[in-house]
């Protein structure tokens, strides 16, 4: 079956089918709006994503299904970030004229494996053609009470800065691809299905364990820069103590020039965060429940100090905040 | 300035200079989701839209001013066809890459000054490089009280049929615009800066008046039709009632043909709206409130009459659903 032949609301129809009913789910696909309900004394946490073929991926690398889990992952990643509880998802595509059926049933799979692996529900969306690339705009809501909110802005000089798992394995998948060389199948699986770290992110907000906390998807650099700038604080890091896979350990030997993607690399999707020394117990606790590691970097200090990251030979490097900017990432 | 010197962060933080607090925003723009409050007893509405370059808009003929406003105010459409409060807005732009500042500003501009009219807070969003159309991406979430919600399925036969403002008159600007035609100022501003009908939704609500609602924006008779199929039912109108403003009268008096605009156009923006036989007093109540026509197209009947339009001679005629398929309507 060709899709235009389905048409929009046949496409709609078919979707809805799939769906499952989602705990506090009230009105899902199929109405003007969805209607759900936030539990009393939660906070709403809403976060949307826009991702935008040859821009976000390419779909010579990224099968269909991955990018369904992923464009799920990355904005559950955001809820997660906040401690939050993710919820509800509104799916937006816009779809190249010659999409195949079956191509978008695969990124369906994807995205409602993915969503239901967090407990998400499917509530709504839009589609339309396409007359470029494929597009797809993602909306996650969440929840979270209301005093365990974890925000950017509170990281204190004095208080230590963790990472979740490790990083730079998603960015150098990246750069094998781009030069047409096969990723180490952990390192690609790492780039095309993250998983969002949510059950570390109710667990620090829960146990009121960090003071700050962002998910790390521009790169350690950017978005540490993002918490030190809402947080009017400076950090020094060890570089020796990023944690690194195997698979990226084993290619750092070979080029130490990948310290720059586990320093600035993107789309790791771990969560970074802040701990005031007298949580370091409760953190310990949090540790022992998440089967996760979680890797301590180095400290906030006064904002005076920008980022310094002293590397293996003791020098400090004073490293400019290497962000991703999505102005100029386009060619 | 140019956009890749200001920068995605540079952007966001001139956005956010801009968007006054919200009322019920614990947290706006600037973090990995916002955090809003939802009123208790309430109900979340949210509606997600994705508007692409040559398929929703033509820059050609809509200028970016007027696209910010109307990209909210389809958005709030939808949360107005519920019955409930529009309170917060996300955007996701894509952003070509020739794409001035002075253009965004107008956007931005436009978008703000809808928002604001309607009390609705910009809290969160997404920019990025597109490396083709335009792409705009808004999510619009509101409240309404439980007991309040008014969907698609409670039409039953015997209720009447309402529509407020008039019909075609958006469908037949487009029309002129495709064929090099200046519109009537009046019909192009029906197209280009459509008012969202909030307050009728709410009063509607609030007095219970309706047993079903849908804004219309497909076409009467597709729109119709998805009531219709919602609830079970079918339904009889009377074309010769169908409102219609002056400038578009004048038109069709010189064609006919153009009661198929009014019938299926799409993009009217207004309510359509079923109303119980034992309504119409507090019904007469919410039309005094609101200083907006209501007019009765017809009734609610039996699912097997479908949809029959008596036109002005006494002929019944069943009418296709003539709604708009997205997969087909680019070219």
């Amino acid at each position: 079956m060709k899709l235009g032949q389905l048409g929009e609301f046949g496409f709609i129809d078919r979707i809805a089918r799939r769906v499952g009913a989602g705990s506090g789910v009230r009105l899902g696909i199929g109405d003007d709006c969805a209607a759900t309900v936030v539990p009393p004394g939660e906070l709403l946490l809403t976060t949307s994503d826009l991702l935008i073929e040859e821009v976000h991926f390419r779909r010579q690398w990224t099968g269909l299904r991955d990018l369904g889990r992923k464009s799920v992952a990355v904005n559950v990643s955001d809820i997660a970030a906040m401690g939050g509880t993710p919820r509800h998802l509104y799916l937006g595509l816009g779809i190249p004229r010659q999409t195949a059926l079956e191509e978008l049933d695969a990124f369906m799979d994807g995205l409602l494996v993915e969503a239901e692996s967090y407990g998400v529900t499917l509530v709504g969306g839009d589609t339309c053609g396409s007359p470029g690339p494929l597009l797809i705009s993602i909306t996650v809501e969440g929840t979270i009470p209301e005093t365990e909110l974890v925000t950017r802005d509170g990281a204190r000089p004095g208080d230590a800065i963790f990472v979740s798992g490790t990083l730079g394995d998603s960015a150098l998948a990246l750069r094998k691809l781009q030069t047409d060389e096969a990723p180490d199948p952990y390192l690609a699986q790492r780039h095309h299905a993250p998983r969002a770290r949510t059950g570390l992110g109710r667990a620090l907000a829960r146990a009121r364990a960090a003071s700050a906390m962002i998910d790390v998807s521009d790169g350690l650099l950017a978005d540490l820069g993002h918490v030190l700038k809402a947080s009017g604080v400076g950090a020094r890091l060890e570089r020796e103590t990023i944690p690194l896979s195997p698979p990226f350990r084993r290619e750092l030997e070979k080029d130490g020039g990948l310290w720059d993607l586990a320093l600035a690399g993107g789309e790791d999707y771990e969560l970074l965060f802040t701990v005031p020394s007298g949580k370091q117990a409760v953190l310990d606790q949090v540790a022992e429940e998440v089967e996760l590691p979680l890797t301590r970097l180095g400290s906030i200090t006064s904002p005076d100090d920008g980022i310094v990251v002293k590397d293996r030979h003791g020098r400090d490097c004073r490293l400019p905040n290497a962000g991703f900017n999505h102005f100029r990432g386009t060619g």
